[in-house]
């Protein structure tokens, strides 16, 4: 049973983690630490949090678990302004989609609290955010990867993948540099995409015409390109080498492709097209 | 009231553009026309057409009507198989997702019904397929695109209009060209997009593990690189060029991100994904 749990940003996970382990029965007192006040309102009057301060070291005193939940550009001022109110015991995770970033901001701003420090990243989400679209049961069945430092002690890890089981997610372990490639491939870069293409097409002329011959298909696959753009702008930056080579890697193959098409080869194409669609209803449709 | 509609190609468009019409009570008989024996029967029990064969000659003579929804790629030997048994009073039209290239093979196989050719495209689609998929409504509020050509007469033009706003659908009218652009830009560019991003994820080492964290949003980016590999191969290689000039200009603009991420420009980022967020909702949530 966790005393206190700090919650810092109440956001859609941030407020989800409190919702899912008060509904566990794993915790007493929850409280919140943000900016926006009408949001830590929001979140109080829902029962998220029981109180909530704007000053990151009021929130984190007497503290048994503190999660990070804020956006991965502010991760390193957070950990600084919080860092000599941490009680000696508490026990740190956070939230951010980039760990290797979030490790960085550790080593420098969280020192001697690193065994106590377990990143991790919930592969959970909505297109909503703030206080009013968490609810408990956002990480049910839904993967959970933590990616524990050569630091990070076995006791940390243990009470951190304990909660995130209680949440009722699946736990997954992995290396923070592994973690941050394979989120570059599945997340990163298809967001990059969408966005870009989004971009792209409404600085053509007669940009209202194009979007509104846009069918189903097209909704579907820009659909990331309505998520919050600050915040992909910090995952895209914490994840900058990783990502920058896949989408290098990837210009590269549309290069390639344009000239195949150029040549006429359609066997080329039909090859690609069929092995993509073969390896998508293998793993997507079918897990 | 059509006595006579030659189906030439039974799948979900043709199927369904049949129904529509026999719901709307314009046509008295359909007569559909395909390679597979099992596809053509199943049509038949539905009550999609009346009879069928497997001679384009047969299938057309005595047709007042004649709809074309055969893969872009056998457009070109269809045409010249039926062409000597039309009707001179026979309107011809198509379903096919480019236009040039079904304008060409007209041209050169459709020679003196040009007047009575009227291209088309109704965008409009699920991802099932074959007859068994059709259903009467499938058009219905959808945008259906009319290129007609120069050599088009207004009357063929009126009668192949009158047919889709009967079968439910909102008529567009734009040359060409034109449509091969906007498609390129909103259909074609973002399915192969999808299915090379599949393709170079799948071609990665530990594949299955880079799916196997994929989520919700890599689900939605991808589901058009579940389309069939044939009919999106046929596309391409019919719009080519304007394709191929998409796809030039978009592997520009990620060499272009790739830098900005190396710069650290976290600024020219926000305001690519603002741009994009904005115009997505602006555009696309909105229609």
């Amino acid at each position: 049973m966790i005393k206190k749990l700090a919650i810092i940003g109440v956001g859609l996970i941030g407020g989800s983690f409190a919702l899912a382990l008060r509904s566990a029965g794993k915790v007493e007192q929850v409280v919140g630490c943000g900016r926006s006040e009408a949001n830590l309102k929001l979140a109080q009057q829902r029962g998220i949090i029981d109180c909530y301060t704007h000053d990151l070291a009021t929130a984190v005193r007497g503290a048994d678990v503190v999660f990070l939940a804020v956006p991965l550009g502010a991760m390193r001022d957070v950990m600084l302004q919080m860092q000599a109110a941490l009680e000696p015991h508490a026990i740190i995770t956070d939230g951010g989609s980039v760990k290797g970033s979030v490790v960085q901001d550790a080593r420098l701003a969280l020192a001697e609290h690193l065994p106590n420090f377990v990143p991790s990243h919930p592969i959970a989400g909505t297109e909503r955010s703030g206080a009013q679209a968490a609810f408990a049961e956002l990480f049910e069945n839904r993967r959970v990867i933590v990616t524990p430092i050569e630091e990070t002690s076995a006791q940390a890890l243990q009470q951190v993948s304990d909660l995130w089981l209680a949440c009722g997610a699946e736990l997954h372990q992995m290396p923070v540099e592994h973690h941050d490639e394979v989120l570059a491939a599945t997340s990163h870069l298809p967001h990059m995409l969408a966005f870009t293409l989004v971009d792209t097409l409404a600085a053509m002329k007669e940009n209202d015409e194009i979007f509104r011959y846009a069918a189903g298909g097209f909704r579907d696959f820009t659909r990331i390109a309505s998520s919050n753009p600050a915040m992909w702008r910090d995952i895209c930056m914490a994840n900058q080498q990783h990502l920058g080579e896949m989408l290098e890697h990837f210009a590269a193959e549309l290069t390639d492709l344009a000239e195949t098409l150029r040549c006429g080869d359609g066997e080329h194409l039909l090859s690609i097209f069929a092995r993509a669609k073969a390896a998508r209803d293998r793993f997507i449709d079918c897990v």
